[in-house]
């Protein structure tokens, strides 16, 4: 890192930011500029405290040098990670795509949702069963009836579910019964619970928190591979911003640039990134086209009867029709698509 | 609520709107205006699915009417709620603060914290036992041995304790230690824990996220009011926005806001605000101007020592000298400070 | 519009805001719910002053029901208004490619540019004369020689010219050169300066403010076709927000979200929308994908000596190849590119 | 600046960044660390071209060393300065009070508010002539008419006058009637409007624009100060952020932040910065408690009859009220305040 002393530090304040170093036991480079000095940290800082170099008097700023992340990086594995469960097979020029109901609300809901998606080229069924709700007064989900209705429709279409855990005692229960453990926005940087997915060698979905960085959302994933589980997928989901006229901002530049950074597969989701159906098929094709790895899209039999997301989710004609344009953008991208 | 329908939309599409309406148990009125039909739902549309109707086509949009919140509301007590445990009192014409450092990191060193914020005048005492630390990498934490240094400088010093739950089965650990509970801002809308700590009768100290709306700050209350926990101390500790100059954006206007809408006391916590020991004094003597029921102030023996914070953690002395500033603060704010 | 009164409002306040709302003209319908009334105002709302409504005591909000802005709407014109200069077509189905420098730095580097970008598909050549510069110690621009070398380069190579207008007083000398006036974001509310621009014939390229709404950008347009001038071409460049791994954040569902309420067409800059030259190929696919009209991008035939913008700025080749995917990007979604 | 190479970058990317800094007038200083080549540039950096340098393939970044303002900054000045108009002082120890209408709007109302403003400690007027206004159908203000009457209500109540000037011809004209000439946040990065100003020798009061960081706040300032006008009033007004419960979030930290680093005053604009009358007294105590030079407030007559703004501007009786409050923060704070 680079330590940027006030202009006028004192020689004193030099040797206190060396020792300081050396007792991190890095390396003091020292340079002496026109107006400043600034002193270089030579050695692996990443477990190095820079918030105690910043708080040493006519210290201005200390700049770290290398990514806080290593497991997650390109620099640890060059080759993409492919996430493949049944028949949905996500990264390395593989675009896998989850649909369904933002909640499991009845055996024929999600039954019917399964097989529609199915047809239209969904190799995953996405579906609440805990669900998190800003209000405690809105539906909380069907529950393990919820898990038994998922497992059940992947009985008939073959799809490979895809639901949220919400809390680290029910992840054992919850990997009974699905393909892939989703990790909420609100959960990303829940650590405990992070590290209870890393422990299963169940594939994990994490969804990027609506104001992380990109550094945080690298580090919330090495929590999960750090454990050992090393099938993480990342999900850009949209951040908070000014903009209101969509529910998100839906960042895509996220995509090519996570793809420098680091091996995982990167899936975006444009229903909570937008909130409105009528945008979704837009920007699952503008999402193909900035390089993702997949699509998470809420689809609902009759989105006016939906119990939650109504507004964001998709008939499934639209879906049909939104599959059919996203599998031509697939094509001039030379991706593959179910 | 309000549903706005485009403009030119049928009579057949005002009819659903209509039946939609009436299926969610509220009773609807039709305002034709000169370019917009508006069809008002008039009931408590506090459970109802606004996103529902917004999936129909050519509504608009749908504008609720009533906040979502209802325990934490004024509506439902108009009397400030007060928190006081041991010496720290909270709320209703008292400022109470609580100091300390970011993380326990030893016996010496959280007792020696504890003395000189309490000669201070600080009357509860923060420390970290289990930490969330973005990083894996980073240091996590005493953990229950924290917990016990607390407990040890609670005897010797009479400061009330505040420190962090993680996960809901932490919750009955750190209840026989602390006197208040602490959840971080990460987990603010972590409901399984909202629900956790809403069932013990230990008071909670609710740290906004950095990205949450008022109305989603409020309603995280309310999953901890409604599970029967009164005693919640809402948190504003600074919000995500564009600017890099300050570690997050300190919006002071949050405590009279908070204070027109609820009767829950409101503390600032300019340390995590700013991310920058110096600004900190100036902004807890503005808190208090604010009308901010307390402030929590990061507070370490030897900052540049710190495992974690430094740079945002005032000398023994520094905040000594912040303290005499508010109390003539609040002086002028004829509040009470001890 | 509609007011929502506070809890327990008199029928004194509903009164005096009867009597407001029609002193402005508007005709006023009283619901009364079960918790709150809310009063509706039928009629043009768009001259009238919310705030004024605001103000009364116990109002507690204002929702306004009309977009403000008008000629720009969809409503007004259904059919999307084709900006046609030269050979570059932007609209309607047609994707026109706007690129070249940040800056015009010299005869052999503007035409070398514009020979480069015009092989590769472009039709529009962008340059800056008149540079804002965020420090007075930056590079300003080569001024008037700056706009007679862009004229010299569509003398040459039949490229329609864009370029920035800063002030009021430089409308007359650009429109002599430019075949498009280039309004920066900086200035997108820059009101005399949008209605002298409205004043002319000349296209507009409106950029968005990098904080601006979609109905403020709507009215910005407003501005400028208030005066007469029908031909504005929307510009999404991104975004401010807590992101700061790009140089802003480019939000796509802008596009169709614009799509669905003007009829003016709309082009994505990714260069400044990202600032980083090797993003520009993916999000440029991504913003055809998401249905643009064009794109203007950041060329320079040697971006390591570029006076400004150099990061992000494409080299030739790049272009060339960014260009290939972009015109495959086209054919899958039925768009004419040339 | 500091130069971070890509892991792995060969000697030929090494020379070649050594060779570009060298060109640009540079001392090339090469550092080797354990996973990262870091070249540092020695010297005044500020003319130069950052973002060439980070074009270089395998330059991961360029990090600045210097702030790029110079006139503005502390260390070219170690006193505050201080502005000081008829009765107004603003800075070094003074706290200046602006207070008035958001616009002129009739004799009656502008001498009403000057008088009340002045009973209540006011030394300053504001009152706009030339409105900007987000839609082109809002009323735009009195134009000259208006400055003749705020000059009137300055003849009779000795009061110094603030007015927004929003276009360089209008310069010369406003200068005639006004004592400090007001940019609004709209035009902070109108630098031909900067400049205009910059040539007068009247003081002029510079609004942060909604999304700028304090870098470019300083830096417009840098544009005024480098024409030779040495009177600028920085001034705090909001900034957009996802919050929406109030029209912009006001960041007090900005006050003490820009003291540490600038020697210009700093007022606050709560009206603002709220948007809400009933938030604007204690958002204006919590400024004279961060440390803020002065404050420019909206007051209004009849806020419900104001043309503009009339949610945010306070009655005279509220102005009253709210000024008694902040002469009490002022004395605990050891400033002074008419």
């Amino acid at each position: 890192m680079i330590v940027v002393l006030r202009k006028g530090a004192s020689q004193a304040t030099i040797d206190r930011v060396v020792r300081r170093i050396e007792e991190l036991g890095l390396k003091a480079h020292i340079i002496v500029g026109t107006e400043r000095t600034v002193v270089a940290a030579v050695g692996d800082e990443r477990h190095r405290s820079r918030e105690a170099l910043e708080s040493i008097d006519d210290v201005e700023k200390v700049v770290p040098i290398l990514a806080p992340y290593k497991v997650a990086s390109k620099e640890a594995r060059s080759e993409p990670t492919v996430v493949k469960v049944l028949d949905l097979v996500i990264g390395g020029g593989n675009v896998g795509v989850i649909a369904g109901p933002c909640s499991v609300e009845s055996e024929a809901q999600i039954l019917e949702s399964a097989q529609k998606v199915k047809a239209a080229g969904a190799r995953g069924l996405r579906g609440g069963a805990f669900k998190p709700r800003t209000s405690p007064y809105s539906f909380q989900g069907m529950k393990e009836e919820g898990l038994k209705l998922l497992a059940a429709a992947r009985e008939v279409t073959g799809l490979a579910i895809v639901t949220e855990v919400m809390t680290p005692q029910h992840v054992d229960l919850i990997c009974q019964y699905t393909d892939i453990l989703q990790i909420g926005a609100r959960n990303m940087q829940n650590y405990h619970l992070l590290q209870a997915v890393g422990e299963t060698r169940t594939p994990v979905l994490l969804k990027r928190g609506p104001s992380a960085t990109i550094e945080e959302f690298l580090l919330a994933a090495e929590y999960i591979l750090d454990q050992g589980n090393a099938q993480v997928i990342l999900c850009e989901r949209g951040v908070r911003t000014f903009e209101n006229h969509t529910r998100f901002t839906l960042p895509l530049a996220t995509v090519p640039y996570l793809h420098q950074r680091t091996h995982l597969p990167v899936v975006v989701d444009p229903s909570h990134g937008t909130g409105i159906a009528s945008l979704v098929p837009s920007m699952s094709a503008a999402s193909i086209a900035a390089g993702a790895d997949g699509l998470i899209i809420e689809v609902h039999p009759d989105p006016s009867q939906a119990m939650s997301d109504g507004s964001q989710s998709l008939t499934p004609a639209a879906f049909q029709e939104m599959m059919d344009l996203c599998r031509r953008v697939a094509g001039a991208m030379g991706v593959t698509m179910a």
